[in-house]
């Protein structure tokens, strides 16, 4: 069996860390696995099969010999090193959002679209968290009944913003300041409708990501969409209420179906029973649930649901490894 | 000037408390105010205008000699209590979902539709704190332009479910269990999107109550609704992520004047400032705060916004004191 030099870059990340985890349980056929950091993570060591890996400073070569780096580092950090990266040989799989509009940047969730995978370039665009879940869950009935647009309001959790965000609100939450706040204003015993900088429409960055992403992944480039990002004071997991429309009749028991059988997404609706989507019974894993599936009378063939997903796993870090089993 | 003997029902919860304190801050001409509440909270102090009152057991004759009576009890005690108190000659302004639906009811919000509160039959009820928060933000947008549709998501303070909720929040943060839980699972660093038991269509009682009291306070009984309501680790405040179509063509300028221009409601919309309605910056006020207002393209005259109110003051105590208001 062919295995493959993988490199992490941003290994100590929220999101890198996640990587590792998930290599280790996919058993991702790594031959060698480069842990890649800023200088002042060099030389930590991260637990890797029994043993250690010391993390490596980004520095002129560390590329050489890659087959994979999967990308957990800043926008601005992958826009400088990709031209290195693909003129190593190697193929990025990048988690930032540097390169998700590039039209030759295949934009993937492998169980929407994982055939445009093939065509890429040297890079993989990994998409945005809360859009990776909200699709997830979207994408059985679209694929089925078609979509003509989606309205969602997220309730995204602190790791969205990486170990600053935890590191915030953990002190919050013990009642002191944090020293280097990750966001602009208190978020334990709070929420913030505001996450990322303004687009010219009024909608944040993350809000606009929604709609630009969610059109090339599912491929409906008319797809109309309405979000509202907001962070709530929970450590894992973003969760989604959301409401679309059809472009073909559906029912509840029609969108339930199609969401049963959908992969990588499960059906978590038993309300009398207390069971449906939550952080705390979908983190650490990699399976988005919905539920309170109902009619929304708002639209002519329209659906609310509610869905939920650990955004560090299949929001990010397992995304990012699935792609990259498309490769080998 | 005329001055009423007012009385409190259900006084040591967490409205009950709240209407004393509006009662003081609005200066209501009060003769009397009495204290109601069950046995065991008979005889606790609580201080009123530099002095303290007793709590009263609810009991016969308690409600003789009152003007005017405030619930801020269960909806089985309010059904059970109120043919006693409008049999005592006095008007009971009911925080209860008892009798919100009864055709001889008024359902009132000073601001939107005050002068229902006139055609009383002795009793005039208030509505659902998250429906008031909501209406509050969209009526200015709604009465100048119309409303179609109207699709929200609510991010729901533990205090509307009273001081158990608050216990709950407050136990679950030290680390510990909280002995009666208020919610059917954890709330601290968690979301739950089951606010009241399941109706009919797939909503809630609480997401049906958006509907339901949303069509008969603003007098639009063909109104489309879709409501998906979410407890968050949140003490006090109510926001919701509002989007709505209007009857006709509206601009995002149009909406911030009229929203502007609106009683009780106020434009907080500074996004570059890091200003928009939060929690933490709304929290024991009356007024309730709206921002964020953006086109909504899944929509022909389509709207988004989001809007935040404390729903102990303006979502429960003071609208209710406001009623009483009207009948002085």
């Amino acid at each position: 069996m062919k295995t493959y030099t993988v490199a992490i870059l941003g290994a100590t990340g929220a999101v890198g860390r996640e990587m590792m985890k998930v290599l280790a349980e996919r058993a991702f056929p790594v031959h060698e696995l480069r842990l890649l950091a800023s200088p002042r993570s060099a030389g930590v060591l991260l637990p890797w099969q029994g043993g250690e890996i010391a993390v490596r400073a980004v520095e002129k070569g560390c590329f050489d010999g890659c087959d994979i780096v999967l990308g957990a580092a800043s926008s601005t950090l992958a826009r400088e090193l990709a031209p290195e990266i693909t003129a190593a040989g190697a193929v990025l799989v990048d988690n930032s959002s540097a390169f998700r509009h590039e039209a030759e940047v295949p934009l993937v969730v492998p169980e929407i679209n994982g055939a445009a995978a093939k065509s890429h370039k040297g890079i993989i665009a990994n998409p945005n968290c809360s859009t990776i879940i909200t699709l997830m869950a979207v994408w059985p009935i679209a694929r089925q009944f078609g979509l003509k647009s989606l309205t969602a309001a997220t309730y995204q959790a602190v790791s969205g913003a990486g170990v600053g965000g935890i590191a915030q609100l953990e002190a919050e939450i013990r009642g002191e300041d944090c020293d280097s706040p990750a966001f602009p204003h208190a978020i334990a015993r709070n929420v913030i409708p505001a996450i990322g900088s303004l687009t010219e429409t009024g909608d944040t960055i993350e809000e606009a990501k929604m709609r630009h992403e969610g059109r090339k992944i599912m491929g409906i480039p008319g797809l109309r969409v309405a979000c509202t990002c907001v962070r709530v004071p929970v450590m894992r997991c973003h969760s989604i209420a959301v409401s679309l429309e059809t472009e073909r009749p559906v029912t509840v028991e029609a969108a339930r179906a199609a969401i049963a059988g959908g992969a990588g997404v499960a059906l978590m609706d038993d309300f009398s029973a207390g069971i449906y989507p939550m952080p705390v019974n979908t983190e650490n894993q990699d399976t988005v649930f919905a539920g309170r599936i109902r009619p929304d009378e708002t639209r002519e063939h329209g659906l609310t649901l509610w869905c939920c997903g650990d955004q560090l796993r299949k929001g990010a870090a397992t995304n990012t490894v699935q792609i990259a089993e498309l490769l080998v």
